[in-house]
């Protein structure tokens, strides 16, 4: 991380303002996560690999405030995701996505609160994460719960595209105002254009609100988030996404609990999961177990080899185990074991396993170990 | 912008250079502009988006100078354009391209001039937006009247290629020599290899000139490119690209004209364009009125549902107007209203409308209105 | 190149560590290098080109290095290729592998070596180009007698792939021990998981192990790699590559030699060269001569317009010899003189000239003269 206190300069300015108002601050950070993976997919194999990102998404960014005065601010964030074992940044699946994770500029006022434009994580992914020891990512991130290769809401709504390119992460052309902090409560609501695009380019109309408390140990929070999703050459399809979460530090713990529904056309799906984080000095041990049930039926965008009908009985459910060193502020040691159960037809499988699907691994078990290095910078 | 003195050190040195020489400052910079845009095309449809590059061009870049010492300097530069509202950067059309707005070196001396070598804006380009009070991007810049789905000598010479890959922009592969400025005059001459590519590739053989004095408050050039241009598969097609302009600083009010033509095979493109930027302490308003004209006749290369023939109706004019309030330095917002007519078979529509051709938009008129923030950094 | 001494913060981290531990330094680098190019095929034709890297790659990247005290230490490097005359950076034929040189993560200590984890230079790889004046790469390094373009055992092994998407460059998914210098002896160990990929996405299995000792002024090291390489659709191929390298800095000169074996299936292909630095004061020259020999017959994975059988006779040989200014620790300006001389059926031919194929230019001479800039930030 780089950051140093300047005086800023614009491209093609003529005139000259206070320096106090122009003094800024800009970083280049960012964070390499590395792990040697065993992944055993119940009756596929088993496969070795170097993986990225099983304590925190590697990424590298550039991101500045800058205090405009009287309670004024600007700033901007540009963040890409990045997998150190291959070197690719960027989205994998929308070419020429370098800032896959972040590109926004923001104006706020202390007391107003703060408008920001652009590509961003949205307030329903906000809320469901932020209470995940591993926020969603990694093979032990709750993220593992969730894909469009399922049968289910998220597929019949946006095809068969990448979870990440769905509006249940991240939102292109987006309006979002997050209200000041008053006296722990705030709010965010935020609109995106979907610019007539489809959700193959990842372009999708939604809105979303945000509301939330935040105290010196409890926190809870919900949103609620309405999509209208187009497939390329299909129709306009509604997809909501509802989530609650809250948490409480006791001190020698910090337990939390989550719950979250996607629903479209006339399939649902419903996600728990319930954490606990135990430091122990300059480790921590931390813990989620999750489900995920599925319920209702499908008509369209089905997986390959499958038929519209039932998913009442593709469910799963996700037990995660951490153990974390941290060598210093910026670097740490972990290990990680991780294991779903699928029920069903379901075939969710951890990452860097073998590939699999409904018919050789629909109901079975996965389960991995890792152990990695984070770095941030 | 991070900018850092400091001490260089070259990889594999094993020699010690003297330091005052070695001393060195890089700069990591960019633009995020965003804007709510409404563009309505007439007969055809509306459309609301979150766009970029409303007033500045999105960007992120390194660049830096070197001082050697007995008015000998090296320099650099690479920047990418960038699309917020999306996260995507650098260019649309050519794979792997990040650096899609420059990407050079430079070995300048005080007395003799600079040689720069690498992908760079062309002399040509450069006369032709410098006195665009939004540089020619965005609705509102004069690049909104010229485009290669148009039947005429760009497309003609380029073929079906995005009008950033064609030369009246950018150019690869590029010799320039800029001269030092002598008592306010000035020269820059470039030459660009073809290297056996075609235009699919942005490759063309290119050589320009520019010439031009810069006073006080007078400012004026002239500058002329000659193109070999072969798209994939075709012919090499001769394309000439004259432009002049001149600007005059009242104090009150900046008054600029600009003139630029385009020629190849049997057709011609000419723009016109006057433009005024007043400003009012930390604001101004500024303002573009722009012409196009076609003529002669089209034979290759024709936009699909289109015929050979004459072009000479196809014309368009726009209308811009700005109103920029400088929050610091660094940072504004601004609206921006413009509107383009059509005439003949012309279909030139602001960016971020439905999508328009020949047959159901010529002839018409698009009409637009946008709110943004542009933040240096 | 930026350079801050700070203090880190690492992102949700809510304990606090010893300040003199969490110092650490991130630095943005780079080289761009750029050359006037004249590359002629010999009964094929000639090319004038502006060519990146004829000195050093062009390139830019981040890195790191954090002090956790008690000798223990992280770091990361994070590096892109890029071509300044296009404005391309990135891997050219794996999409969206930005840090196409270096993506890596490591842990040190002082007396037990270092555990680095990502995508790097591979031990073979270092023992070949370290003692290469140009480092294996541009028309000069010995880079150009070596490509899969030609059937031998790396086609054979890996398929119709880039040459830099084998293994005999970079690895992907790679862990490598590297051990402390004791007394000038140093070893690596890796080992890269195939992780059930193919070839053409950049996969495969491989161990290597590089030996060396460095003294005051004699070098030498040996190294050797083992590849499970899988064309997509293709059986396993065993891929070995040997290597053995020395040099000695007489002061007036630094000589070396360097020796590398590719074996796969039923053809060998061997490489040899000789080169010399010698500096004077802010210049210097430098001089290699390299050969390559092919051996045996190829059966699979032919080039086009070729059939199966013996290999002997397509040989090539290679004559650079360079000149560089340096007008201070980081700018240098060089002019390189080299030639390739085919035998039987290889073609191998300089890059930045005419297409060339087997048939056209199978045991002719490519030869190139070039004058370039290489600026280090």
């Amino acid at each position: 991380m780089i950051k140093a206190k300047l005086f800023g300069a614009i491209a093609c300015a003529t005139f000259t303002a206070t320096a106090a108002h122009a003094q800024s601050s800009v970083t280049v950070y960012g964070i390499v996560d590395q792990a040697v993976r065993y992944v055993n997919d119940q009756g596929v194999g088993h496969l070795k690999t170097l993986s990225s990102n099983g304590l925190r998404t590697s990424r590298f960014g550039l991101r500045g405030v800058e205090d405009l005065g009287d309670g004024l601010s600007a700033g901007f964030k540009l963040e890409a995701v990045m997998f150190p074992d291959t070197g690719t940044a960027g989205s994998a699946s929308q070419a020429g996505q370098l800032w896959s994770r972040d590109a926004y500029v923001e104006i706020g006022h202390a007391n107003y609160g703060t408008v920001r434009l652009g590509y961003d994580i949205n307030p329903a992914y906000v809320t469901w994460y932020e209470n995940d020891p591993w926020f969603n990512i990694g093979i032990a991130g709750t993220g593992s719960l969730y894909d469009t290769t399922q049968n289910g809401p998220l597929r019949a709504a946006f095809g068969a595209i990448s979870k990440l390119d769905t509006t249940v992460t991240y939102t292109r052309n987006m309006v979002q105002y997050f209200s000041p902090n008053i006296g722990g409560f705030f709010a965010v609501a935020a609109a995106a254009a979907g610019e007539g695009g489809t959700t193959a380019t990842g372009a999708a109309k939604q809105v979303s609100v945000r509301l939330g408390y935040t105290g010196n140990a409890f926190q809870a929070a919900v949103a609620r988030a309405r999509t209208d999703a187009q497939p390329a050459g299909g129709t306009v399809n509604r997809f909501t996404d509802s989530v609650a979460t809250t948490s409480y530090d006791f001190g020698v713990a910090k337990l939390a609990a989550t719950w979250r529904e996607f629903k479209a056309l006339t399939s649902k799906e419903t996600h728990y999961f319930v954490a606990a984080i135990v430091p122990f000095g300059v480790s921590r041990v931390q813990a989620t177990y999750g489900r995920v049930n599925m319920s209702g039926t499908v008509t369209t965008n089905l997986a390959p080899g499958t038929v519209a009908g039932s998913i009442d009985a593709n469910d799963a459910s996700m037990w995660a185990v951490g153990y974390i060193y941290n060598l210093s502020r910026r670097t740490s040691l972990y290990t990680n074991a991780v294991r779903i159960d699928n029920r069903g037809k379901s075939f969710l499988a951890l990452a860097g396993g073998p590939v699999v699907n409904a018919s050789n691994f629909g109901g079975k078990a996965s389960s991995a170990l890792e152990f990695g290095i984070a770095h941030n910078f």
